[in-house]
């Protein structure tokens, strides 16, 4: 039994793990001296942007529709998101030959629309500005009998994207810091259950973009707080309030809450670009940007950042990379 | 001692890779369904791209240098190279604390100058159309007292480039065929050397641009031929001949060299931007654009083939990912 409402503990992690062998990658962690030279620590990236279908999100998706039932497999499932949870799902279905359909923004990246209908789901588009995509979803869940899969505040999903976390703690022995971006906060709260588990006097911190700070206001408030749809260019982070499920665990477990601006965000991938050779999209180059920006003083620490994803529209990316 | 003229062992490869540890990045291996499912193989990527400066080069460079007197040190090296050598014998002379004077064609992508640059090298820029670069270089050799690096007919290089095949095969068991893009030939007879030494069956190919075929065309006739500059996009590879130590190798253990098109390595280009995530450059796309163009049936075959390098200007790269 998973679903919003149940803890998540280390052990649904451990779980996750062990469904995912085998099906999702086990991706590798890069190293670079300018990096180190340039934050004065010694940084390890978890790429996730080497993930299967581009970014983290499959992990989640995955070890979501692996727990459903026979009639619930039958029945489907019906997901919502702004591009990666949605190609997560769908390839999660694919595999587990379970029909999905998909609720996207229609300004949603050309290539995660194609990606998803790639994956063989059904995609509905809706206007993110005037629509609520919560109430389309649960509609057609109800009218379908499909499962929704929620893209963060769900403990199966947390648990799956928990194993980003558990891999490089496996790898890397020793992180003083551990930094992740943070949407809904699945990821974030997923990590730092595995990192604290797994090393207690581990800080672990989320990054956001500045015009999406929701989870920075409500983690100094203490509650969560709501935002209007934030202008940037980290289409993954557009959220507008933490996660129910996720918030109590980012709040109990993570040190602090970072910002990047969408400048930062663009130069952390023309760095990516230039000095690692990763492909990574405006979201998942948050936690990359924050150690370039100097938000936090990690001289003489080992620290730990997760790229989350790469799944960016060539023009986009183009325009990026050559400075625009 | 070391040099043209002694033949390359397996056991110069060990060596190297131990001079290569703790230096030297361990790459990754990537793999990918989509691929797997473009060629009908198990297709394993070796992703030089991800070593130090960007590509292979470090390797042979830094085994090279690594075996120098300290009284040649002192006198520093002397290398001519149109980009990724250039920028792996800066860094591997920084590294050992050698003074390095790389001779540039003025035409070499400026990402590389700049890069080549950084590291601390004096650089002599030469017209590759008109001049002869060897030339400028043994009497730049000549006047310093420096030690040439020759970028590929060197039996330390060609070791040093072996340790990518010898790190592949040591991840990945039972690999039937290996694909690796040519030059000059450096990278290919030392992987060819590793991979035949681990696995005697193992069919080891070479991959050039179809305009810079000097090594197909040698490999045909049984004996080095020589071709004017290939106009080719792949700058790592234009050129004019097989090395003298580096084809008797590849005509021993290679079963054969393939060719590739502009057009196909910008389409193994953008493969590997929107699938695997990766930044390739155009010379390091020939192996990966040899296997999307089924220039090799490889249906049911295990295949380790190797990227070799990432290092490409922004600019350019973003007109080959948008379709230019």
């Amino acid at each position: 039994m998973t679903g919003i409402g149940r803890d998540v503990a280390f052990d649904d992690i451990l779980a996750a793990a062990e469904r995912l062998r085998g099906v999702a990658h086990r991706t590798p962690v890069v190293t670079s001296r300018t990096l180190d030279a340039r934050t004065g620590g010694r940084v390890f990236l978890k790429c996730e942007n080497l993930q299967r279908m581009g970014a983290f999100k499959f992990r989640g998706a995955y070890n979501r529709i692996a727990q459903l039932t026979d009639a619930e497999r039958r029945r489907g499932v019906v997901a919502f998101s702004s591009g990666n949870h949605a190609q997560g799902v769908a390839l999660a279905a694919q595999l587990l030959d379970v029909p999905a359909v998909i609720v996207m923004p229609s300004d949603a990246p050309a290539a995660k629309l194609a990606a998803t209908r790639e994956y063989g789901a059904e995609i509905i588009e809706y206007d993110r500005n005037t629509m609520n995509r919560n109430e389309i979803a649960a509609r057609l869940a109800l009218e379908r009998g499909a499962a929704l899969v929620p893209p963060y505040d769900d403990a199966a999903i947390i648990a799956g994207q928990g194993t980003v976390a558990l891999e490089l703690l496996q790898d890397v022995a020793d992180l003083d810091v551990l930094v992740v971006c943070t949407g809904g906060g699945g990821l974030l709260a997923g990590c730092a259950l595995a990192a604290v588990a797994l090393r207690p006097e581990i800080a672990v911190y989320g990054v956001e973009p500045e015009a999406g700070d929701d989870f920075a206001q409500s983690f100094a408030l203490g509650e969560r707080v709501e935002i209007p749809v934030p202008q940037t260019i980290a289409d993954g982070q557009q959220t507008t309030s933490p996660g129910e499920l996720t918030f109590p665990i980012v709040k109990r477990l993570c040190a602090g809450i970072l910002t990047v601006s969408d400048d930062g965000l663009r130069a952390a991938m023309r760095f990516a670009f230039e000095r690692l050779k990763l492909v990574v999209e405006p979201s998942g180059a948050a936690a990359l940007a924050a150690l370039l920006d100097g938000k936090l003083d990690v001289s003489g620490k080992r620290v730990g950042a997760i790229i989350s994803g790469g799944n960016v529209d060539a023009a986009r990316y183009a325009a990026i990379i050559s400075g625009g």
